[in-house]
C-alpha cells in the first residue's frame, strides 16, 4: 500500500464505525507503526478532515468532508467507474490529463478530477469556465469495442447519466441536443467526448463533464451569466460535491453498460424523456452559417430533425439554441 | 533563420548551380560570417554530405545524398506535405511523435521521419519492423474538416498515393484491402491512420506509412520473410530514399486534395485500379474468429464484399489474406 492508499484506508476505517477507532487497529490494519498512523492523521487534517484524537479511545471522524482525491477514493472504492482517481488542485484540462493517462495505458473507469481548470474545454473548441472550489470538472477513460461511429451513441448515454444525476437533486433537467444539460432553459452541465482511434476501431474515449454545482449566478462571467445556472442557484442549498460525483459516476457506469449491451434504442428512449425541444423553434449554427427551423424530433440514429419550409432536414453536427 | 534552417539553405544554394558557390555568397545569403559558414560546412560533412572546398572558388557539393532532416527539408521546401520535417535517428514510433506534435498545434503537412523505430506500429495493434538505414518510416499530420466516418475514405486515398509511388519505381503494386501495398503478393508498404476527434468532427489525423525500400529478404525477421518484400528485392537496385519520400508526399498531397474536393468516388475508382482480389478466395480474420469466402469486390463506401454460400457479406473491419 502506498502512502496515498494508506490515507484512503484510514478514512474508510474511521467512517466504518460511529465511535472511535483505536490507533492500534489502524496500525494493525495498515501494517504500519502507530507513529506512521499519526503522521497520516496530521496529513489528513491538513486536507480538511475534522479528526478528533483521544489518547485512550483513538480517532474519530467528525461530519463534513473535503473534496479531494483521498475522500473521493474512499467513497468510490469498488466502483468500476472511479477505479482510479487522479485528483489535481489545478490542471489545464481534465480531458488533456485523461488523454495522457489513457495513452499510457490507464484502465477503463479511471477518472481525472480537478478543483480548477486553467484551459477547460467545451465542445467545438470552446472554453469551459472552471473556477475553483465549487463545481465538478471530471474526465473518465472509456475503452469500448466500437468503431468511431459508435461514439456518437455514447454521447447520448452520458447525457442521460448526467440528467439523472441532476434529477436526483430534486430538479427537472432537460437535454439540449446532443449533450448539454439545462435547468429552466439554462446550461448546468456540458459533456465533451474526445477519442483516439483508427478508422475502424476506437482505442479509447475520454468523456469530460463539467457541472455547475455551487457557483453563484454573479460569479459567472458576463458572457454566460444570462444563459448558465447551477444546482445551488436552482435548489437554494449547496451540493455535496463528493456525493454528487459518486452518484454521477454510478449513473454513467449504468448507462454505459446499457449502451454496450442493449444498443442505442433504450439509450435514445431515455434521452427523449429529457428532451423538451419538440415543436419549438431552434437555431442551428454551423462552422460558417446558421439555419432556423422547428424541431421535428430526433431520428433513430440521434440526428436532430429540423423542419424548414415543409421539409425536414437531418442535423448531424452543429450548435443548437432555442429561439 | 535558426542553425538548422541555415544548413538547409546552404545545401539548397550548393545544389542550385553545377559549379562552386563562393563562401562570400553563402555568407551574404545567410547573413552570417564566413567562419559560421565554415562551421556549417563541417557539420554538413559530418552528416554525410561530400562537400569539396577550394580556397579560391568556394564550395561544391558532390553527388550522393544522405537521408536525414536537412536533405529532406532542402528537397521538400515549398511543398505543403512536408512543410515541416521532424527527423529522428531513432524514436519509438513516428505516429506517436506526430500525435504529440499535432496536439501541440503542428500544422497540416508536418512530417515525422525516423531512421529506425523501436516500437513501430502496424494496424490492429501489430508491430511494424523498422530496421535502421534502409526503409522509410513516415507520419504526416492532416487536419481535414470531416467527421470521424470520413477518415475511412482517407485510408483509401493514401493507399492510392502509396501505390502510385511504388508504380513510379517501375513496379506493379496491388492494394490489399484496405490499405496495404503488395508487390507480387508480398507486403511492401502499410498504412496506419490514427485520429483524435470528437464524435462529430476530427481534430486531426496522423497517417503513418512504412515502406520496405532497401531491406534485403534475409534481413526480414523469420515470421514475415515469406510474406514481405522490398523495392530493392523487386527491382534489383537500391532506391534513393529522399527522392522516394518526396515523390510519395507529392502523391499523398494530390490524392488528399482529390478526396477533400471531389469526394470518395474518384478515390475508390483509382483504388480499384490496384485491387486484384476480385473473384479470389480470401480469409478475413476478426478479433475472435475468421471466415472464408470469394471476393465479390468492394462496396460504394469501401466495405469489402465477400461471397459465402451464395450470400454476399459486407466487411467493415478485419484482417484480410489471400488463400
Amino acid at each position: 500500500m502506498g502512502e496515498k492508499e494508506q490515507e484512503v484506508e484510514i478514512i474508510r476505517l474511521l467512517k466504518s464505525g460511529p465511535g472511535y477507532t483505536s490507533g492500534q487497529l489502524l496500525s494493525a490494519s495498515l501494517g504500519v507503526s502507530r507513529t506512521a498512523v499519526w503522521k497520516h492523521i496530521t496529513a489528513l487534517r491538513a486536507m480538511g478532515y475534522a479528526i478528533e484524537a483521544s489518547p485512550s479511545k483513538g480517532y474519530r471522524l467528525r461530519e463534513g468532508r473535503p473534496f479531494h482525491g483521498v475522500e473521493l477514493q474512499s467513497v468510490l472504492a469498488g466502483q468500476a467507474f472511479g477505479c482510479q482517481v487522479h485528483f489535481f488542485d489545478s490542471t489545464d484540462s481534465t480531458n488533456a490529463r485523461a488523454f495522457e493517462l489513457a495513452r499510457n495505458g490507464a484502465p477503463e473507469g479511471a477518472v481525472v478530477i480537478a478543483e480548477t481548470q486553467t484551459k477547460g474545454k467545451g465542445r467545438i473548441g470552446r472554453k469551459w469556465e472552471s473556477p475553483a472550489g465549487m463545481n465538478l470538472y471530471l474526465s473518465i477513460i472509456l475503452r469500448p469495442s466500437v468503431a468511431p461511429q459508435g461514439a456518437q451513441g455514447l454521447t447520448f448515454a452520458l447525457a442521460v447519466a448526467a440528467a439523472e444525476a441532476v434529477l436526483a437533486s430534486g430538479l427537472k433537467p432537460a437535454v439540449k441536443w446532443p449533450n448539454d444539460i439545462l435547468i429552466d432553459g439554462r446550461k448546468t452541465a456540458g459533456i465533451l467526448l474526445e477519442m483516439d482511434s483508427e478508422p475502424d476501431r476506437v482505442h479509447f474515449v475520454v468523456a469530460g463533464i463539467g457541472v455547475n454545482l455551487n457557483i453563484k449566478q454573479d460569479m459567472f462571467p458576463e458572457y454566460i451569466r444570462q444563459t448558465a445556472t447551477s444546482l445551488l442557484e436552482q435548489t437554494g442549498s449547496p451540493v455535496d460535491r463528493v456525493a454528487f460525483t459518486a452518484n454521477l459516476l454510478a449513473s454513467m457506469e449504468r448507462w454505459y453498460g446499457v449502451y454496450l449491451s442493449e444498443g442505442f434504442v433504450p439509450v435514445l428512449e431515455a434521452w427523449k424523456g429529457y428532451f423538451r425541444s419538440f415543436g419549438k423553434p431552434l437555431k442551428v449554427t454551423f462552422f460558417d452559417h446558421a439555419i432556423e427551423g422547428i424541431c421535428a424530433g430526433v431520428d433513430v440514429d440521434g440526428a436532430l430533425l429540423l423542419e424548414r419550409g415543409g421539409r425536414v432536414e437531418r442535423i448531424i453536427s452543429g450548435d443548437v439554441e432555442a429561439l
